[in-house]
C-alpha cells in the first residue's frame, strides 16, 4: 500500500462529502480490489466511517463512506477589535461549541491573549480531541510566517507573531489567516460561494477587505494580500484614511466610519432617537443601534447608512468592471445589522456605475452565516493542513 | 495511434518551444518507442522538424524537436482609433510582414472594414501558408460569439459580428479579442511577462484597459469582460465619462482625455509650444506631439502629463491592494511615447496610496514590444485555436 496513493484517498473521500468505494476506484483510476483493501484499513483506524446502504445506478445496493468528523476536533478562535470568539468545531467543520468574548484589545496584546488562552485551556480540559488551532484576525496578516503585521485602528499589535506563540504554548498545528478570508472560505464551503466559480466576498464590519475567488480556488497575491478593498481609492481627493491615504473606501463606508459620523452629527446638536443615548455615553453608539434607528425612520442614520451604501455600491462597481465576478457576497456586522438601509442604496450605486453587459451578470447578496464563520473558517484551513500532516505511516 | 495521445504530444511540442524525444517520454508518461513513432509521423507530415544534435545530462547525443513554424501562417488585424495595424506572423508568432493604415473609422464602418479587406486579399496572393486570422479591437468584445457590442468614443460599430463576417469571406478560422488582451498574450509569449505568474498587464491608449493574469493564466471573469479599468471611478464626484458614469480613470488619464486637456489649454490661449501648430489645426494634436514639447519642458504639456500620470498612479495603487501583483506592465501609445514625463508621477503617486507591503513586491515596467504587439497576440491566439481544430486524423 503506497503511502502517496494513500494520502489521495483520504483527501478524496475528505472533499467529497460522501463517497462509494465504485465512486473512488473511478476517480483515483486505481484497482477496485486495491481501493477497497485501503478503505478497509482506514476504516479500521477509524478515519472514515460507513454510512447507510443505498441504491446504486444499476440496482445494485451501494455503501456509502464518510470522512469521520470526530477523527480530530479544532479550536477556532477570531479575534475581533470588540470581540473575540471562539469554537470548537470537527474535523468537518460543523460547530460544537461557541463562546463569545470581550476582546479587550485596548488592555494591550497580553491581556486579550490571556484572556483567549484561558478559555482554550478550559476547552481542552473538557474535549481531548483536539489536534489543532486556527486564528482568524482582522489586522494585516503574513499568512506564510503566521503573524499579525499591523492592526489598523488598533495601537499596539506590531509583528505578532501568533503562530509560533500559540505552537509554543499547546504544542498544535497552528494556522493564521485574515478574518475577511477565514469567513469566505466558509461561505464557500456552507454558506452563499457553494459552487460558484469566480466570486467575490467583500467583509465589512469595523474594516473591509475582500477574498476573490478565482476558478473556485482563493486568490492571494504574490506576498498573500491580496483584497485590501478597504483601502482602494475611490475619493482621489477624499478625507484621510488611518492608513495615510486619502478617500480610501474604509472612510466612507466601514462600521466605524458610520460610528464616527452619527457621533459628529449628535455632537452638531442634529435631531436624532439617539440623542439621549448619547449624552449619556458618547462612546456606546453601536452600528446596531444606528441601523435599529434608520429602521425606525431616524433621518440622521438613515442619511449616514445610506451614504455608506452609496460608496460600498461605487466599490463594488469598480469590482465588477475589473473582475466580472458572477456573484458578491456581502458578509460582516454591516450589512447583516443595516441590510434594510443599506442595500437599495448600495445597488443603485454600483448599477449606475458599472457596465451593463457586467452588472446585468452578477448577483449581489447579503451572507446568512452566524457569527462563529470566521472561527469555523479558521478551523476548516487547520483540518486542512491536519489533512496533509496527520501520519498517513499510522495507516498504511 | 490514438488521436488524443497525438494532440496532447503535438500541443506539447508546440508549447514547450523545443523538446527531445526523451523529454517527451517523461513529460507524457508514454513507452520511448511509441512517442518516437508518434514523432516520425508528426515529422514525415512536415507538422514538427528537427534541429541540432546537442548532449543530454548522460553525455549521450540527442536531437532537439521544434514545431515547424510554417505549418501555417495567420493574418493578424489590430483594428485602432485611428490607425489598422495589419501582420502576418508564422505558426509561432514571428512577424513575417506589417503594415499600418488609416483605420477610417469616422467614415464608418463598412468603409473602415472594406480597406482591411482589400490589404488581406493582397496578402493572400502572397502567402498561400495563410490559415486564420485574429482580429484585435479596442472596442467592448463579446468573445464568446466573436462581436464588437460597442465602441466607446467612436459611433456606430454596435453589435458587429466582426468572426461571422470574416469567416464568411475567407473561410478560415477566425479569433476575435480586445485588443489590451491581445497585446498582453504577445507580453507573455515574447515581452516582460514571460516566466510571471500573477500579473497585470495595463494598457494605456486612446482608451484604458487591464489584462489580468492568475498563475500564469489570462483571468476573464464570468462573461469574459473582466479588466475594465479605465471605467473603475477613483473620483466618485469627478467629471462624466462617455460611459455615463462621474469620475472614471479615463476621464483624467487616458491619451484622449490628455489631447482633450491640452487642447482646451491651448483654446485658452495658455503659453505652450504647440500653440502655433495647433491654430493652423484644432483636430491635429497627437499624444506623441503632446510627449515631445513636455520633454522639451513646455509647461502646458508638461503639467497635463504628469497629471494624467498621478491618475494612473492611483487606479495602480488599487490594482496593487486589491491583486497584490507582482508586476504590472504598461503597454499602449501613452508610456510609449510619454515615459520620460509619465513614470516619475506616476509612481510616487502610486505609492503614496498603496500599502506599503504590497507596493514594495511590485514592479512597474513600460512594455518594450512593437506597435504590432496587439495583431500579433491576435494571430497567437488564432494559431492555438488551429492547433485545436488542424486535422490530427491528417497525420494519424
Amino acid at each position: 500500500m503506497r503511502k502517496s496513493e494513500l494520502a489521495r484517498l483520504v483527501k478524496l473521500i475528505y472533499s467529497e462529502g460522501e463517497s462509494s468505494r465504485v465512486d473512488l476506484a473511478t476517480k483515483t483510476s486505481l484497482a477496485p480490489s486495491y481501493v477497497s483493501s485501503m478503505v478497509n484499513r482506514l476504516q479500521q483506524k477509524k478515519w472514515i466511517i460507513e454510512g447507510s446502504h443505498v441504491a446504486s445506478d444499476r440496482g445494485r445496493r451501494k455503501v456509502l463512506l464518510y470522512f469521520n468528523p470526530d477523527l480530530a476536533h479544532v479550536v477556532g478562535v477570531e479575534i475581533g477589535r470588540v470581540h473575540s470568539r471562539i469554537v470548537v468545531t470537527d474535523f468537518l467543520g460543523k460547530t460544537l461549541s461557541f463562546k463569545k468574548i470581550p476582546s479587550q484589545v485596548s488592555a494591550g496584546e497580553d491581556h486579550a491573549l490571556n484572556s483567549i488562552h484561558r478559555e482554550i485551556k478550559e476547552l481542552l480540559k473538557q474535549d481531548d480531541k483536539i489536534q489543532g488551532m486556527g486564528i482568524a484576525h482582522s489586522g494585516v496578516i503574513d499568512r506564510a510566517r503566521g503573524m499579525v503585521l499591523f492592526w489598523p485602528k488598533v495601537s499596539g499589535w506590531r509583528d505578532v507573531e501568533l503562530r509560533r506563540a500559540f505552537a509554543e504554548e499547546y504544542g498544535m498545528a497552528t494556522v493564521v489567516e485574515d478574518s475577511a478570508r477565514t469567513t469566505a472560505i466558509t461561505e464557500q464551503r456552507f454558506g452563499l460561494g457553494k459552487g460558484q466559480k469566480d466570486f467575490v466576498f467583500v467583509h465589512a464590519g469595523v474594516g473591509i477587505g475582500a477574498a476573490i475567488f478565482v476558478d473556485g480556488e482563493l486568490y492571494s497575491g504574490c506576498n498573500g494580500i491580496a483584497g485590501e478593498l478597504g483601502h482602494t481609492t475611490i475619493d482621489e481627493t477624499g478625507p484621510l484614511c488611518s492608513c495615510g491615504n486619502r478617500g480610501c473606501l474604509e472612510v466612507s463606508a466601514s462600521g466605524s466610519a458610520i460610528i464616527q459620523k452619527v457621533s459628529t452629527g449628535l455632537e452638531q446638536g442634529v435631531a436624532s432617537s439617539l440623542s439621549e443615548a448619547f449624552s449619556h455615553d458618547h462612546q456606546g453608539i453601536s452600528l446596531e443601534a444606528i441601523a435599529s434607528a434608520a429602521e425606525s425612520h431616524d433621518r440622521l442614520c438613515e442619511t449616514i447608512l445610506a451614504e455608506a451604501g452609496i460608496h460600498l455600491g461605487t466599490a463594488l462597481a469598480n469590482i465588477v468592471n475589473l473582475l466580472n465576478p458572477e456573484r458578491i457576497i456581502l458578509g460582516g456586522t454591516l450589512p447583516r445589522v443595516a441590510k434594510n438601509s443599506l442595500m437599495e442604496p448600495l445597488k443603485r450605486s454600483m448599477r449606475s456605475r458599472a457596465f451593463q453587459r457586467s452588472v446585468s451578470r452578477v448577483d449581489v447578496v447579503v451572507s446568512e452565516l452566524g457569527e462563529d464563520a470566521a472561527a469555523v473558517g479558521a478551523c476548516l484551513l487547520t483540518a486542512n493542513q491536519l489533512l496533509e500532516s496527520l501520519s498517513i505511516a499510522a495507516v498504511s
